[in-house]
């Protein structure tokens, strides 16, 4: 028995739900892997070159890990947060630290996507500690040196079909364009234009420059030109990431007006507000032209601690979930391209509370809408099956997407799309045991939600 | 077996547990239908002619069918909703197409409801599908020519104790009147006044002219009088169905000058707000005087797509729950009348977020306020589960009211309650199972839940 | 068989779950109590005085049970709430109202606890009813009035290591003076200044005066001293309820001006909402400074019910949750103090809809911040599984505090600790059982929880 990484996790403990869950599973688990949204580096693929040790791949880049490391006491200094200087020295020590403190992960995903990949990518079966911190480190490390843990080579051994990456507006997609050149691995583009369309981001003037755009025409303009580009290099999707939902009608005017006082940099924030929901409405618009899919990921507060964010920047754990409204602030872009039927919208939510009372309501109605899977902090097994209970009896399945393993954590990919694909077969075994659908209609759809609807979803 | 429609259907898994909740149902099962709340048309049981057709029956006049259907890129024009002129080949070629997508339903009560009703009412036990549509339609299509599936023999079939319908303020009530004089069936008013209390609705104006107000007094005195008329003919509750829970208490000069203001059509909207807030507390006074059953089903945001309502006018299925408050909101009523023992008001929500922490602490406090059952898009397995989950711990079984069916779909009202049942008996069967509950006290509760504490509830 | 309080309660129905739930119970019900936040009089264990009788005891100081009763009709009065003066013919008379409405409490804590408290306290094995309410009367009464039922003596009795009190900041601490001179019980206190900061308190003027407080600096200061009272008194914590988490950092100068005004009476509303927010932020300093573990209980909206709070006053069981912010509100006292390694914040909420999206992402980044466990309306089963459910995903479980029994029902600490073990040993059982966590994990948590994590939580 493998006690890190049990052959029946996740499955109910009712035997004869636990047969169903398993039968269910033996028919999706080596479907291929669809990631239509994630953040892994295009570069990886590109280059194709060796990643380097242990601490790099799971603490010092994995925000779910060092948050939780930060949250009890351990310094973002001591854990080589945005340090790319570490001497192997230090990754030792920090590696030490982690595993020290890998009781902290109990009840988390983080320590079932991580036991899975030492059980599965590095054959180590104990849980971390103390004592095999070191021997966890050093086979991992000499892993890493061989061919077979290459980025390409483990593309192909984690069983992905096609992933897309997210990329700036202005991102040249030099990678994007080396890959198809000389690979056969689909790794795609995400247009991804918030630092070009949120006026309260550091990087907007320098966006503008980039894209020329002084006038309302030349600006929006030049992001739709770099639409086509991410087209041409085989983007199906966009991304973005307001911290509310809010989207508006501006009239051009009104548009331009906020545009010019967004230059001279004197835009309220009510006024920065209203800019950001009338670009989701002009990214909408653009998205029914030219068929980019279109996904939401609001409600995030992002860089919430302010001492961190001065001293580390972006992305070190502090971003926080708030409160988020659909049914009001949506409702200009609904209105608009809601009920076209070539536009597609994906949803996403931090604000589990809207579930039944505002997205699948939404998604149960509006032709556009799709409801992304359960997100960042509920990308767990609670927050699945919250998702799944909350969503499906009014919007059903097919008002939602499959699963996103959103991440930059390259070699727990197939981890976490196993630990969807066992938390749906957990849910769906639920259904059929208390005859709420049958046997058949599950299998079905469980295959669907794993292969066909994400495909169809994102247009991939 | 059953296959579409298990005998043990929504009991748990567990054998203890599912031998414990079929004990429960079957001393419940065959308990009279108390119905207080729906959507029925009283004409039915007037004139008692027979149903026409499979189409108009389960689809084009269902919102919960036809949004979902819609959602999926089916239009409401091949849909066929709001078209009372659909020709037999129309109609069997939209049945078809719900037949076909017969799948989106997996998960949802729409299957379930629609599964026990083709089973048990029409004997059709496969699950409808593209093959077996046109079999279906036929067969229900005979069986509604028949005597035995007339309007009054489906109530006595059905073992309807009681039905109350809802009916506008202005209402004669002509069908009760008739049904009263000549048939024993009980079906009952309820005075629904909010086309004459909400001066942003679109008959506003055209409700009080009928009224003849023009003053508060007028106008107050016109409403006691309806009332007075629907208690008479019957009636044993209103309810009233405001975009929020909002409620007011303003002078009579102050109701008077927003009266004025509605009638000369410039209110602004916080005064509409006030307006219908100030109407409430009305309501709730007339409620004490003359003892009918205060209902509120606050918080659905009406006709969200603009298109569509522009097009077919309310009930296209595009009415969204929003997040709604209950503490600030229904403090002036509460204050006012929620220590009355005579006056009762029954509370319903379509924001499951405030059923632990603002609804089943004020039920489980103020004498006049009881908890309606988990409502529209909640009025689910799961749904049902989080309303008793969330609200039993702190506001007990006797601060709620029983199930509502809510419905327009006369045939599915045996099986929305048959759903009811089981999922109380399965909630139970878990109570006792893990001795929170003795059985003896969970019998003599599910019990009560289901006829008495309505009977009550309602004062029927 | 036990049939009120039954040995195996609250586990999981599953044979292999239960066994599991049963082993980690086993190991962890005879560790000591540690109730680091309740409210308990120190007057019990100072003076030694046998309590007096059942209703006393169990419904007239009792806020869950008398709302429960008020609600269902009986009135304060006819329960004796806030009546010192309640003969022993009435108090048999309230008795025998409660026992005729037992059954209100199915399904609610309530009942477990009181069935836990007659079974195990008192020896009575039966459910309480009206045919028995005489037979408890007397058998309670009798025991009472034994040695073995004096304060101190239960206090041994029910294994309580260390028990916290909750005082006024203006308190004499005598009673806890006394009790350290003459007694080895662990009895603290708390530090709870509402009165003395929040200027829209009725008692806020006299407790200014007693502080002698007119500046800023004098103000701050007596409250510095009180502190410092309390800690050379044995108190380790403070506790804050505001009606909402607002924080604010304020100059000296703007607080010199709140302050002005508040003495003068004469803060909008607004203004004393800042004022709130600043006193946190000051409060938040100084537990930097002293080593005071600071506790925020927000978001009950006190005194709902206008006129039962002009006749009985305070704390009638009128007290209901509102939607809470953490996000937005905290933020200021975040900011200040929340990457402090030395102080320490311990957060509640009666918002469960927060649990997953604010709460436990913020505890699981800043390392000051931990959750406090389910409080007041969500101190029960279900509450505790959705807190767990919701909030271990992110925030792990060394990110929480253990459990707080919160009450001033003596009798029922014992109750309240084991239904909290109980429900985890329920939990870690699914989690073991779905291979999501080590059974050797999930011991070592369970035991951590319960013992060792309140007390370094706490300071103890």
């Amino acid at each position: 028995v493998n006690k890190i990484n049990h052959k029946d996790r996740l499955f109910p403990v009712d035997p004869g739900l636990r047969r169903l869950a398993k039968k269910f599973y033996d028919s999706i688990k080596d479907l291929p892997i669809i990631s239509p949204h994630g953040h892994t580096d295009p570069i990886w693929f590109d280059k194709n070159e060796n990643f380097t040790d242990a601490t790099t791949l799971f603490v010092t880049t994995d925000h779910y890990v060092f948050r939780m490391l930060y949250s009890q006491g351990l310094t973002l200094e001591e854990l080589g947060v945005k340090n790319t200087d570490l001497s192997e020295q230090e990754k030792r020590k920090i590696w030490q630290q982690f595993a020290a403190h890998f009781y902290l992960f109990r009840g988390t995903p983080t320590s079932l996507w991580l036991n899975q990949v030492f059980s599965e990518v590095f054959g180590l079966n104990e849980e971390l500690n103390e004592k095999n911190a070191d021997h966890f480190y050093n086979m991992i490390g000499e892993k890493l040196k061989t061919a077979e843990f290459k980025p390409r080579a483990l593309f192909k051994r984690f069983n992905i079909e096609v992933i897309s990456t997210t990329d700036d507006a202005i991102d040249d997609l030099q990678s994007h364009k080396n890959i198809k050149k000389n690979w056969d691995g689909r790794v795609l583009p995400t247009f991804r234009p918030d630092r070009a369309t949120d006026p309260e981001h550091e990087d907007f003037h320098k966006n503008l420059e980039i894209l020329s755009s002084t006038s309302v025409d030349s600006y929006l303009n030049a992001l739709k030109d770099r639409r086509q580009y991410f087209i041409k290099h085989g983007a199906t999707a966009t991304d973005h990431g307001p911290p509310r939902a809010f989207t508006y009608r501006a009239s051009k005017t009104e548009l331009q007006i906020l545009l010019d006082k967004a230059l001279r940099k004197n835009l309220t924030p009510e006024e920065a507000h209203r800019f950001r929901g009338a670009m989701l409405v002009e990214m909408a618009k653009m998205s029914l032209d030219d068929g980019l899919v279109m996904q939401i990921h609001p409600g995030s507060f992002r860089n919430h601690n302010e001492k961190l964010f001065s001293k580390y920047g972006r992305d070190v754990g502090a971003d926080i979930p708030t409160s988020t409204d659909y049914v009001h602030d949506l409702k200009a872009l609904l209105n608009e391209f809601g009920n076209e039927p070539k536009f597609r919208l994906i949803l996403f939510t931090l604000d589990e509370s809207r579930y039944a009372s505002e997205l699948a309501p939404l998604a149960g109605h509006y032709p556009a809408l799709k409801l992304g899977p359960a997100w960042w902090f509920h990308d767990s097994p609670e927050g699945m099956l919250r998702f799944r209970r909350s969503t499906s009896e009014t919007a059903g399945f097919y008002n939602t997407v499959g699963f996103n393993d959103d991440t930059r954590a390259f070699f727990s990919i197939p981890a976490r799309h196993d630990l969807a694909r066992r938390v749906d077969c957990h849910f769906f075994a639920e259904l059929v045991g208390q005859h709420r659908i049958s046997e058949e209609g599950a299998l079905k759809t469980l295959q669907d939600l794993t292969y066909k609807i994400p495909k169809e979803s994102y247009r991939l």
